[in-house]
């Protein structure tokens, strides 16, 4: 099975350079291409695959990540030296290198075994959620949900994955208007609504900042059969609210049992794009793996949220040039612009450039270092873009404003109506995002070899030279397919997903 | 046993003004004074007691909170018509109303049976500990201590009050020097060390900011019988880093079944003080009560950690009064600086006077509106101020930065050494703070009625005419000594005290 590994990977055909998969010695055969190296090229740095005029520009990906500063020969280092990029390449252009990807015929679209919504809305799994409004009232929400952990106590409730407490250490002493009551709001909202829920129970202490009533009120959610809400300061404390609550779950339970998967369209997969624990292989592996499976469910008319501003700054002319129009390029101007401010008073600032790390690992520019994580969202337009946990009403790749910091952004894509998490490591990030399920590529076989009990599957394979990235693209699309299907991921059956649950907070704690 | 209900309470006696406890018609007799009321008093209003001379100082709780504005007639209704205060009573002054309270005799201190560690330090509990360095870390640590729960594991290890898994979200996307990056290693550190913790595991994931390596080297901790690591990373993944944990928790359970309680001077308790779910009771009956008690432990040379800075923003002067030295008065004035800095950006800013609803409930003057938080202290001196969760090395009154939310304000109490917490609420906050118990003081008898399973103490019983603040404090000192040799609080009982772990973040996500 086992092919001869090559020397170098070309992430994509016409890319004028390639990536060293191993410290390379000059002279050496960059397998698989007829052509040997000019110098010494250490692993995870780049070779020229053809001579390259000076101006010349340098593509990776097929995205343009640099120009060659001078002449360069074939089978050259490309590095410092020699590559370098004009002001208009890290400028903000917008719209410029449209992508013309077509959609899928209807009959070549997939279909996966979903839930489908009384409001529309797909989900991928039968969850019963019971969500605080604040910290206080952490316990009682626990306690209820373990209550369920006892599997005798949700035989009777068929069809049903389980009971999900989501805490989180907030809700009081966060002034009413400020960003970060309106972003906790939203995303307790954004979960309430979350088609992965059957019912959901919200629970109170009684004199919190981050009121019930108004939440309800002001994020226009209606309480019913699937939206309860329970106060312990008017139920009497702790032991009444747990047992109070566990009733309600019962009746949610209930109604979950009856709802049955359904054939869907693979276009009402939304995924949550994230990567944690990064290596050097991220960005040559197993993100634009990820990136190639994006395109494929962007031609079935899917939704894949990109996120992680941090990790874009100062690079964001790789997605503005893909902006479909001019308010999308603008929104994402306005929130580099706000994090420029966020940040200001940082004592470390706000820098995405290559460290000196970075560039002794190869990568050159901010264009070629940010690609890394924009290699996740795939070659297709950027049709929208979005404030932290607002929801998606878009298909197509998308941007979600959030940090860089895991659960933080993943909890934002989840309330903006991820039904699916997509997640990169390197070094093994343990990460689940209950009630979506979360599939971890992992970016290497040596740590896919010692963490598979935590990684679904296995990107590594790229660099054995195994597989390519359009064919991993494959494989990890119809995991996708699977996984909305009901297939468990490794960190659902280690019960991942519940301390991962962590709205972003901005605001200074009262 | 019931006595006619007072009318009015004076909190101290020497106060030129009591408080109303319900509301009262003009001509009513002022129970238990000889006095009747020249006007209609409201609830939670002030009367004069007996008549005052323009510009004279008025008392409550035996603070000055202003100066009469024009001549009031003993009977008369006190507040914004007749009180209001000189710039000098909220200003910088430095130990100018210091107290001379006497220390007790050592024959006079009460003992309690606490564990006295290696270190010197005593502990009220004997936990073992599962501290996590990042989130990603957080559901292995939950998962050991979930191995202990059923009481059967913990049978072969009597005298251990359990294994406690304390988890944050918080330990990656913080940068390396930034304050939120100090204070949660010190939090940490102080956890590690905490004298209620025989023993400590770390997990952390492997990748994070929050090296784990980096905590022990900065905050001069050393792995040994009561320290071990364990990084998931190198372990191989969730469920081995699970099981590897158990065994390593077992080691320290065997260490912890040695330990024995012992006498110990009931100077050694350090009590965090707290409120939260604050009524219009809170100041007049369970804070003053708490601050009755505080006198008591300090006069045995025990301490007590007022903590919340943003309740006494702008009636510092209280405290500045009974500062010990110009040194400690500065560093108190410059922590407000700071809190003027931190809160610039906050769209309400930062202000603690007397909002429209707490004028109509009474309170006039911001010194009088921050003395109902300021009782909670008691009446001596007030010694050192620290840190956010910085080591507590003076005794008697300190004062500790922090938020007012109380999860985090508690948290950085116990890591800055608190081996007990008082917390009064009148709405009713349940509320626990492992490894450290938690004594809950209700304000009023009726949410004491209604959530007795959370209370520990009903203070309400100085409203109901049954007993004086004095006599309240007495009661509160013996539960706090009862608490600290072993006495479960009713949050103990009800499991509290694992969601509350919430260390202070300041800066922004990255
Ligand atoms: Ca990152
Ligand atoms: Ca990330
Ligand atoms: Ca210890
Ligand atoms: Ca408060
Ligand atoms: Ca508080």
């Amino acid at each position: 099975m086992a092919q001869v590994k090559s020397a170098v990977l070309q992430l994509k055909p016409g890319d004028e350079v390639a990536v060293a998969l191993r410290d390379i010695f000059a002279g050496e055969v960059l397998a698989p291409f007829d052509l040997r190296a000019a110098a010494a090229i250490p692993f995870g740095h780049k070779v020229a695959l053809r001579p390259l005029g000076q101006g010349e520009v340098i593509h990776r990906l097929g995205q343009p990540i640099g120009l060659a500063t001078s002449a360069i020969a074939a089978g050259s280092h490309v590095h410092l030296h020699n590559m370098g990029f004009e002001a208009s390449m890290a400028g903000h252009a917008i719209g410029t290198r449209l992508s013309n990807a077509p959609a899928r015929e209807p009959s070549d679209i997939p279909t996966f075994e979903g839930y489908l919504r009384a409001d529309g809305k797909v989900g991928t799994r039968n969850y019963v959620g019971v969500l605080t409004s604040v910290n206080c009232s952490a316990l009682v929400a626990r306690m209820v949900a373990d209550h369920f952990r006892d599997p005798g106590r949700l035989l009777p409730y068929p069809g049903v994955d389980g009971v999900v407490a989501l805490t989180h250490k907030s809700g009081c002493s966060v002034a009413d208007g400020s960003m970060s009551m309106k972003m906790l709001r939203r995303t307790l909202a954004g979960y309430a609504r979350h088609p992965n829920f059957s019912g959901v129970l919200l629970v109170g202490l009684g004199c919190e900042d981050n009121q019930i009533d108004q939440l309800i009120e002001e994020e226009k959610l209606e309480l019913g059969d699937g939206l309860a809400k329970l106060v312990m300061q008017e139920t009497g404390g702790t032991r009444s609210s747990i047992s109070r609550g566990i009733e309600m779950v019962e009746a949610m339970l209930e109604k979950a049992a009856t709802k049955q998967r359904q054939k869907i369209p693979a276009g009402e997969i939304m995924v949550g794009l994230q990567c944690g624990g990064s290596d050097s292989f991220s960005g040559i592996s197993a993100n634009p793996a990820l990136g190639a499976a994006v395109d494929r469910l962007v031609a079935c008319g899917g939704t894949a949220i990109l996120a992680e501003t941090p990790e874009i700054y100062g690079a964001e002319n790789l997605l503005l040039e893909r902006a479909v129009s001019d308010e999308v390029g603008q929104r994402l101007i306005g929130l580099l612009e706000w994090w420029d401010e966020y940040t200001s008073r940082e004592p470390q600032g706000f820098d995405n450039n290559p460290s000196p790390g970075n560039k002794a690992g190869g990568l050159t520019t901010i264009l070629e270092k940010s690609l890394g994580a924009v290699a996740k969202g795939g070659t297709t337009n950027l049709v929208e873009v979005y404030g932290y946990g607002r929801p998606i009403d878009k298909r197509g790749l998308v941007f979600m404003d959030s940090p860089g910091f895991d659960p933080m952004s993943a909890t934002g894509q989840v309330a903006s109506g991820a039904n699916l998490i997509a997640f990169t490591t390197g070094r093994g990030s343990c990460f689940g995002c209950r009630p979506a399920p979360s599939v971890k590529l992992a970016t290497n076989s040596e740590m896919f070899a010692r963490m598979e009990e935590d990684m679904d599957i296995n990107c590594g394979t790229i660099l054995d030279g195994d597989c390519s990235i359009e064919e991993m693209g494959e494989v990890i699309f119809r995991e996708m397919i699977a996984t909305a299907s009901g297939k468990a991921t490794k960190s659902e059956l280690l019960g991942y997903g519940d301390d991962e649950f962590a709205p972003w907070h901005v605001n200074a704690w009262l």
